[in-house]
């Protein structure tokens, strides 16, 4: 986690980084902190707990001067988040400041050994143990900070971005493992920062560096190494985003401008893929669909769900078996993967540090690999036989919103391609299917029609004060309902849980009392009538039911305290729609109880640690 | 769910009926009633919403004379759990009296159809609609009441046991879908019930009704026919079961009654199936293991959980592909299953509707199926191909214990087999396995240790109070996590969830603030240092940590809040220890709360409706 930005060049490099830790406070807000290389032979740190505001405020109130600086948002891992664990961290006597992304596995290891060897620590944090691991090594060699960086990098195990500047020097040396850096390169200036929004004010023109890289950057260029001190070389990319899409357009969040942005971002996922006249589906990938046996979809978090509904997908339509794996398990698991298993990853940054890990694992077996993937030149990208691009756009809240239903989508995509390819699927099926799919755009259009989003906020309100809430689904709805809870209980902190429906009475039924409320997602489905079952088991125990309908189902209504409807939607298609609806719900909750839905706590938006 | 009593002969109805009911209450306590047919061609009526003792305690006051009667306990489906909503259900004019156990699905529009003809309802049961139907149909067979009850179920969609008594007729009519019903047979007298305790003070000899089956009763004999009128068959049983062996011993409750007796219950899992001299294997079933190219494992609840680990060690032991479905789901999803596949269903009482129905689906399709199970002569254990019991005997706590570490041993040693048979674990390391699994009983004999329980209930007492519980594991103790959640919740209604331990951070860790006790499993394991990273960052949250260690971890006992030690074991079977730890902290919450841990509100032992 965590997000960072370097500068060396002409300009004043307090601008430069406080205006690149503002696009990079998404990936963590626990912190803040820069330091900057003055003219007098000095490095200044200053450094904030809390969101970047703070610290802006008190550097605007008192600039630091330096054409040289470094700096960074914190994620907390190690440590508690407050103003000593935050980044950068110094040596004693200041010479060397450094910033450090990731987790030293073997921290209190070296932390003992440094200490026996006279160091002392301010800080809790695993990061301040290389500023010190450092300033050793570059007492054996003195005036190479490179190499005393990397001599320090042999002796630590585990996962890390790191940013080095030495009082002695104009140059900022920096490297990575698994956190991704990007440099910029400009006219007579350099920039680096973890992701390339920072650096779109300043130039287009980047260099994206890979694992095991490290970097040197002067004012006028650059030097790419391996950590055994070879040159690599890296290619120089322009970038033609626009910065201007990451804003938040009229909204008061992001969260709330992405989830508008649904039908425009469903549009450019389903764009020119599907054929409902032939029933043909074109994704533009290179894998052969008779390729293999079996299917592991592997994700976290929400990709996780949206896994889940491709597993049904899949086996329904191409009868294919899918396992859905959660990747910190995954990878540890000695799964059972071969030349025979597609492996698809999905992740909207693609550079979840879990799941990138747990596509290395798949490919040790020999597994083709397909990414479901958001972010182009993600780091997963550059390991996987084939993406799948989702084309939602850059996701800024936390809580994701499009690129989930676009994943879905994607999914949905992917199962029907398979299918056809597979002969399980006949034409006229896959007709109405495509069709389904097709109309995806337009029908999220209409869940977000005024007067439903009003009549959800309604529900919000009402019952916004709850300290818990279930969220049941059946069959392709059944992750509908656990995507449902986690939205709400990432951004509301209200403890929500999604069932299946016909699991709650083996066990979270105890749950249920008059204070509870339980959104029930009953669409018109083959198995509706079951689930209407499970309705009547909750309000025979007083639970309050908070029915997602169909349009103009009447009948149903009645056995509801309130009814969210949705418009009428394929089965298949129906966990696109519905998302949105527990989508606004989330977000109503939380405005309701006066929370940060763009940044919750404890959250970051691409978690880049383990 | 529900459990049903039917006695005629020449005691005295009631004392039968009462008796019976109080062994039948841990299938359901929401009502109770009893309708006992007296000399003056009356049938009496008596219920009462609330646990037996209510009811019971009326019918001291007031008895009811008669020899002929039927009883009921009511675990609530539709509509509220109140005088009027219990059974028995009398028509208008009180000559025909029904209890039904089970969902009428088309209650409905029978109901409509009753109504416009004129009947008219007292509760809002779909019971209530069976006694008008069979009265209608009466009216076509004068003086037939069997035939009046085949009628009426010909028109009936969905899952019942109903018995049947009319004024006119000294008989019992009942019948049988889904629901289980077993008739014992006496000198001149003859009992029904939902399950075997019920009958045993009165007789071993014992009748087990099939599914579609319908039975008459009479003093001196009975006749089972099917549901088109023809005779069938049944064998008489003779059971040879330990009443007292149900019954609380020296404890509080059944619950903790059968957390102590789990070091017997494993011997008697364990026993003579493992002779870990020579690595083998003996299971006693006629499957044979190279039959096969996947596994699909169909549970619910507790049992769900016993399948996951399941999953964790057959792939790990035996490298075949497992997949493990909530039965509900597996039922509706057009599963992918083959005469290759071999479908492992877990129910400790074997009667559990959503699993007997998976069950089937799963034969529909050619599936191999293996049992492990619980309950004797239970109804999926005559319908499939093997089964491999677990001996943990009776089981009357409505949240499983002894059961469910009977089961995980169960699934431990059908992967040894199977790994075994396949060639996948040599003989060095399935005598190491084999030993470590022989070792539980002594292992779980040890973790109830005074010392231990004693601080076990000192952590619950302490945190007794909070709103919100999560527990944490990785890998093959993932799985407990989830089940020490789920124990908790059930019992305390503390809203207790699981994750596994590096998901948290994709959306949970949005929960965790000063008040929330995270219980982390964080005993011996490969992966024991990436727990102890989640662990750090619970703390960087304010996260009260409660750390599952093992014995003699000093080191991380540092990072904990509290510390709950647990006896040292093989990571493979450690599941099994630790589940015993999370059993008692969830027993001693509800105690410290105050609650009915053996009759936990809502749930019931059996579920036998979907």
């Amino acid at each position: 986690m965590c997000g960072i930005v370097g500068y060396i060049g002409a300009r004043q490099a307090q601008d430069v980084l406080v205006s690149g830790l503002a696009k990079l406070e998404y990936r963590g807000y626990d912190s803040a902190g820069v330091a900057i290389r003055g003219a007098g032979q000095t490095i200044e740190v200053r450094k904030k707990a809390g969101k970047l505001a703070n610290l802006a405020g008190e550097l605007q109130g008192a600039p630091l001067a330096g054409t040289l600086g470094i700096g960074h948002t914190r994620w907390a891992t190690h440590g508690l988040p407050n103003d000593t664990n935050a980044h950068p961290h110094a040596t004693e006597d200041g010479r060397i400041v450094i910033i450090h992304n990731g987790i030293i596995e073997n921290y209190l290891t070296l932390k003992a050994e440094l200490s026996a060897r006279g160091h002392v620590f301010k800080s809790e944090t695993d990061s301040e143990v290389l500023a010190h691991l450092i300033e050793e090594k570059y007492q054996q060699v003195p005036g190479n900070l490179y190499e005393a960086v990397r001599l320090a990098l042999g002796e630590v195990r585990g996962a890390y971005g790191i940013v080095v500047t030495h009082v002695d020097h104009r140059e900022i040396v920096a490297a990575r493992t698994v956190s991704p850096l990007v440099m910029g390169v400009g006219e007579g200036e350099m920039f680096l920062a973890s992701d390339v929004p920072a650096l779109l004010p300043y130039t287009r023109k980047m260099v994206f560096l890979h694992d095991g890289d490290m970097v040197v950057l002067h004012d006028d260029g650059f030097r790419v190494t391996d950590l055994s001190g070879n040159d690599v070389q890296r290619a120089v990319e322009h970038i033609d985003w626009d910065a201007e899409a990451a804003e938040k357009g009229g909204y008061d969040t992001y969260m709330l401008k992405e989830i508008y942005e649904q039908p425009t971002a469903l549009t450019n996922t389903l764009i020119g893929r599907l054929h409902d006249a032939t029933g043909e589906v074109n994704l533009d990938i290179n894998l052969d669909p008779g390729s293999f046996k079996r299917i592991s979809i592997i994700a976290c978090g929400t990709a996780y769900y949206a896994g889940l509904v491709g597993e049904y997908l899949i086996e329904q339509l191409a009868r294919i078996p899918v396992e859905v794996d959660v990747a910190s398990e995954y990878r540890y698991r000695e799964p059972l993967v071969s030349e025979q298993t597609l492996a698809i990853v999905i992740s909207q940054s693609g550079e979840t540090i879990d799941t990138l890990e747990a596509l290395r694992e798949a490919k040790k077996y020999g597994a083709k690999t397909l990414g479901v993937i958001n972010a182009k030149g993600s780091s997963m990208t550059r390991e996987l036989d084939d993406t799948l691009y989702i084309h939602a756009g850059p996701e800024i809240g936390v809580a994701s919103t499009k690129a989930y239903t676009a994943q879905v989508s994607a999914m949905l995509m992917l199962a029907l391609w398979l299918a056809r390819a597979r002969g399980t699927l006949d034409e006229a099926r896959a007709q109405e299917l495509l069709h389904a799919a097709r109309e995806l755009p337009r029908l999220v259009e209409e869940a977000l029609a005024p007067e439903r989003v009003a009549e959800i906020k309604r529900v919000a309100e009402k019952y916004h004060q709850a300290r818990d809430y279930l969220f049941l689904g059946r069959g392709v709805n059944a992750p509908t309902a656990l995507e449902g809870a986690l939205k709400l209980k990432e951004i509301s902190y209200i403890h929500a849980e999604g069932y299946a429906a016909g699991e709650m009475k083996h066990g979270p039924i105890a749950l249920i009392d008059a204070n509870l409320p339980v959104v029930v997602i009953a669409t018109e489905s083959r198995l509706l009538e079951k689930t209407i079952s499970n309705v009547q088991e909750v309000r025979a125990r007083a639970g309050k039911v908070i029915a997602i309908l169909s349009d103009g189902d009447i009948e149903n209504a009645q056995h509801a305290d309130d009814v969210l409807y949705v418009p009428r939607a394929h089965e298949m298609v129906s966990p696109v729609v519905n998302a949105v609806a527990m989508q606004l719900l989330a977000y109503f909750t939380a405005s309701a109880l006066g929370k940060d839905v763009d940044k919750p706590r404890n959250l970051a938006k691409s978690v880049t640690v383990e």
